[in-house]
């Protein structure tokens, strides 16, 4: 049976717990957020709703950080193969770092004031 | 009284315990650490256990992410001015933004695995 986490009064499955299917469903939906934020990040919101939820997702789901970093890395080559399509500078994609540092900052306070009871399933 | 936790055998004062005085002090030292981690990471050993030694001290003093963050910011700052006054570019201190994300991953994998018994000290 899946472990549910409660965060901010949604239902949340926890990640090492969810079948294969299933987790690859939840990482393409983190891509598609993450690709949200990376879009928006130099706007004036600075993405700052987005960043929360995605960080709020992630948290709850107790994710592995490496697969974070995944997220970005994959969404980046896909942004580097577009921008070589169209003969564009790939020198923007490094600010997009500054987006990663951001919410790992962020997801780093999560895990640090409020410790996660799924550390058993790591 | 100073609260005090035991990490890899190692006493560490929680930062948030300690009085202002060794707060600074232990926020230089964390600094000197960070600069030799940045100035060795692109090396063959890409400053590894110069990354555990920092990340086992930021997380046993409960060190909040901000000031992780400030220590960074405070180094790529002397860094450009040196160069600057070198007339040399400062390009390479946007590659030093990997060492920042790598840092953070480490950490937030640590809380997330780890939780800390001193969420109460935020």
């Amino acid at each position: 049976m899946e472990r549910i986490s409660y965060q901010n009064g949604q239902k949340q499955a926890v990640f090492q717990q969810m079948p294969l299917e299933k987790q690859n469903n939840f990482l393409q939906e983190l891509k598609q957020d993450y690709q949200q934020i990376v879009l928006s990040y130099f706007t004036n919101s600075g993405a700052r709703i987005e960043i929360e939820q995605f960080t709020d997702k992630v948290f709850s789901s107790n994710l592995p950080v490496p697969q974070v970093i995944q997220i970005h890395v994959e969404l980046i080559d896909d942004f580097s193969k577009q921008l070589k399509l169209e003969g564009r500078s790939e020198e923007i994609l490094l600010d997009y770092r500054l987006t990663l540092i951001e919410i790992l900052a962020h997801l780093c306070e999560m895990y640090r004031c409020h410790p996660s009871n799924y550390s058993a399933t790591k």
